[in-house]
């Protein structure tokens, strides 16, 4: 351990070379720590997580200062920190009992590439800091167009690597692959012309004024993810403007709503400039009518963005692709490689069916990002980027097509049995059905179902809102035992008449996740609510009062 | 080797399971890169990576189908393929010839760490799948706010974990960073009153035409990082908005100028919202006069950012922290850890002295991100995010404040030294001196030297141009060799007139580099120019006729 013997109260330059030069020794914490990793990841990560819910506010004591500690500490000392500290208070993310958002176990040859990858340190922004990194990149582009557009090899040869073309871009995230969708859109929207720079060199208020537009809008319905109203706040746009439309019984955008709304906008001199089609909605999962949405889009000449963040993936089932029929007519679609694609995160994408789109958004400078160079940095938000496409061409290979549509035809498998299985219960409700791997659905003990469907209009919500609340207790009590987690969130579903419903959530992505755990993760629920015993004696009250009555 | 074996040409969903399951054996391809990385990375780099400039369309066809193989690969194929087609044709980024660009060696420790970080896999959006990354995260914002503003104690502990207040956010980049310190400032500038909402809700045509002004406007130095354009462009305000201003003889902001703009832009009713200085320019590495940038933008109630992106790791040293004085005046910081704090690609910062800032680009949502969470993703731009901040929090405590400042101190005096050293070569010229570890030069034959001083504007500029010439095909040529990189910049010199001037650049960043690399590099240059016989001779006809008239 060379590296902490040298290592002396005080520092010298000495001594900070060799951090860089010197490996960890072989006895180190940390580097049995990586071996343990490489042995086997689920057994560290069940090791080493702590699994009872500790308070928030007793980990940040732990977090407590505001200064930086002016001496170096032993590397050993302080990975026993992290170990007890960050590791131990972690989540478990890639638990098989983890089922309440989009995280998964990851493969296992993940680890290995992601350090390839760090040690290469690539800076995708320009060739000259990742050259292979530049066309493998968009060679994944490339294969993400297909996957979606399914265009011929003649389309793509010429494309692929086109310093005049864009397939699409790397994002760290969903939400930079949203904004960048609608970024194009909107220039492309109030464009340059004889007299006018466009709205990317004069901004929103200046093209506004020069297309005589009172305002402008993005259509999505209610299930939209959040993100876009930020995207709508950061592109001066409004988070007022997106205009959000109800959904019918199954979650998906109601048409006839649509475009009584863009006849009201278009009334209202309002510039539509861009529709959003979800395939995969973050709380149900539920997919837009895409064809529908890609008609209407078509004909007002308004970008058709489709937002397939997590439900991409099933793209690579020929199974299951036509569940996301309609995409391929999609001017652009965000798909999250972190999510059902199983990367690491911070791998987003979007891709544009049309390879000139990102001309809209191109910028170049002096000294990086040179006119006619093929920088991928003169179409991205981001300025630096790892080159973490790598890890994505690496799953591609080793994954196939095929593998990847075992893992999303299982995992929409496990969601249909789950789903039976919520429905053999007496006093559980399944809200929302899984289209994908995702539903809804919360614990109802048995005579409430009757109780409910006897019960006045009042008597309905004030028994509802006891069972929102006996869902928080059963959700936030689960988390805490740690055994299990699943998450929760507020719909509106029709058949309680719109008013909100809060539901457990559940994503079954992970392909460890067995039959068994889920029938567990309902028993727990069950024993939890149990231990409510007021609340239970209220829903239980409620309901003798509402069947007496009649 | 087990997953290997259990992988026939067709794929199984047991087989996929062992992806998960099982890690790669002893023996496999994949274990020994990473055992090799572990050993010794640069080693492994050196032995990888072809250092010969193979043309980026041979490379391209390595990487040439848009479709995505259907069925799965062997990890070690795929791996062996990688070596050869990825890692073999990446850039060297971690050499210390290559000082070209900010990227550098990494230290030691990063590599094991980065694959904890992997094997977490925390998304830091919410606290659901982050716990006890999230306070860390906080505190690393903490102890960066302190760096910057050196608050007291009683400042930070109440705020430091405070659901209420935000002293920054994590981003994959500087860019982001910028973005979202641009994004406050402007919601800032037109927010919410008795009867308007704000620019985040109603959109910026809207505040516009509520607050009565013509136009929004940024103000920034001529040698402004390109990514601002791109932040005008996205916030709505339009490229032409950002009001460039001239810079003196070292590179900085011309203060009377801004002073003078600032004048004009009132008089034709546009708001200048915020003002940016620059503290280590991308080109040149200069630092604008922060105190008087803060005194106006005090005085005139603009919002005053730094982007110190790449020069804020110098507050690390309390040697040279008196060179980014005035830093702590500003609203709003961009610090990139991924630069000089060593730290792998995707890590910047961006921070705000007053801890109520970012409130005006807060969202909440109702699966996550609920009013009152502590969910750091109520104030990022982007939505899921790794936790790298973990690296940023162990590179702090292994390097320590004062491993940080040797780091500092000898970059800065090593791009002294190599100033020295071009100042002592008869056919050497400085262009920009460094203020911190960036400078940039020209080769430039000891006889145009007199002629340069002699020669009319005509004369000047013609010999200029041939010069550029000539320092473009030296910067080329010695990047194809592959034994050392620097980039090179276009800049306008006062000592020239003004006149486009092509300069070599370097960034002197990765504590490896010595001495004696950095006289190779100028005679590797000085030799690449005798080369160029054509230019080398025209250069000496126009010296000689030049010299002659006099």
């Amino acid at each position: 351990m060379t590296t902490e013997k040298s290592k002396k109260a005080t520092v010298s330059f000495d001594s900070l070379l060799r951090i860089f030069t010197v490996p960890e020794g072989p006895d180190s914490t940390l580097t049995q720590i990586e071996h343990a990793l490489s042995h086997n990841v689920n057994e560290f990560l069940n090791d080493h997580i702590v699994t009872e819910d500790v308070p928030l506010t007793d980990i940040e004591n732990d977090f407590a200062h505001a200064r930086i500690p002016d001496e170096p500490e032993f590397v050993s000392t302080h990975t026993d920190h992290l170990l007890n500290k960050v590791v131990a208070h972690s989540v478990h993310t890639a638990s098989p009992h983890f089922i309440g958002h989009m995280t998964s176990a990851l493969p296992y040859f993940l680890l290995p590439l992601t350090k390839v990858m760090t040690a290469l340190n690539q800076n995708l922004v320009k060739i000259e800091t990742s050259k292979a990194f530049t066309p493998l990149e968009r060679q994944v582009l490339g294969m993400l167009h297909h996957l979606v557009y399914q265009q011929c090899d003649a389309f793509y040869t010429p494309l692929l690597h086109s310093a005049e073309h864009s397939l699409g871009a790397f994002c760290s995230g969903g939400t930079i692959a949203n904004i960048t969708a609608l970024w194009v859109a909107r220039n492309q929207a109030l464009p340059a012309s004889r007299d006018f720079p466009g709205i990317a060199i004069a901004g929103a208020h200046a093209a506004l004024r020069y297309y005589g537009y009172d305002d402008l809008a993005i259509i999505v319905s209610e299930r939209g993810h959040y993100s876009l109203k930020k995207a709508a706040d950061i592109l001066g746009i409004g988070q007022n403007n997106v205009i959000t439309i109800t959904t019918d019984d199954n979650n998906r955008i109601d048409i006839a709503e649509f475009e009584h709304t863009l006849t009201k906008l278009k009334q209202r001199n309002v510039c539509v400039f861009a529709a959003i089609g979800i395939a995969g909605t973050t709380e149900t999962g539920s997919v837009d009518p895409l064809p529908e949405m890609a008609h209407i889009c078509r004909r007002e000449n308004i970008h058709f963005h489709v937002d397939a963040a997590w439900g991409g993936a099933t793209l690579f089932s020929n199974t299951h692709r036509h569940l996301l029929h309609g995409i391929e007519q999609a001017d652009s679609v965000t798909i999250d490689a972190h999510k059902q694609m199983y990367i690491p995160m911070g791998a987003g994408v979007v891709l544009f069916k049309d390879p000139c789109a990102m001309h809209a958004i191109e910028h170049h400078a002096q000294y990086i990002l040179r006119a006619g160079s093929k920088d991928l940095g003169s179409h991205t938000l981001e300025g630096s980027r790892s080159g973490i496409a790598m890890l994505v061409y690496s799953s591609l290979h080793i994954l196939g097509r095929a593998g990847y549509e075992l893992l999303i035809d299982q995992s929409i498998n496990k969601a249909k049995f789950f789903a039976d299985l919520i429905e053999q219960q007496q006093d559980f409700e399944l809200i929302s059905a899984p289209e994908l791997c995702l539903l809804t659905y919360r614990y109802r003990p048995h005579q409430v179902k009757d109780a409910l469907t006897q019960a006045t209009a009042l008597q309905q919500a004030a028994l509802n809102d006891t069972l929102n609340e006996l869902t928080i207790f059963i959700q936030k009590r689960q988390r805490e035992n740690g055994r299990s987690f699943v998450s929760r969130t507020q719909l509106t579903p029709h058949n309680w008449s719109r008013y909100p419903i809060i539901v457990l959530r559940v994503v079954l992505a992970n392909p460890l996740t067995t039959e068994a755990i889920l029938e567990s993760v309902l028993e727990e629920q069950r024993a939890i609510a149990t231990q409510a015993t007021l609340l239970m004696q209220r829903i239980k009250t409620m309901c003798q009062s509402i069947l007496v009555q009649k």
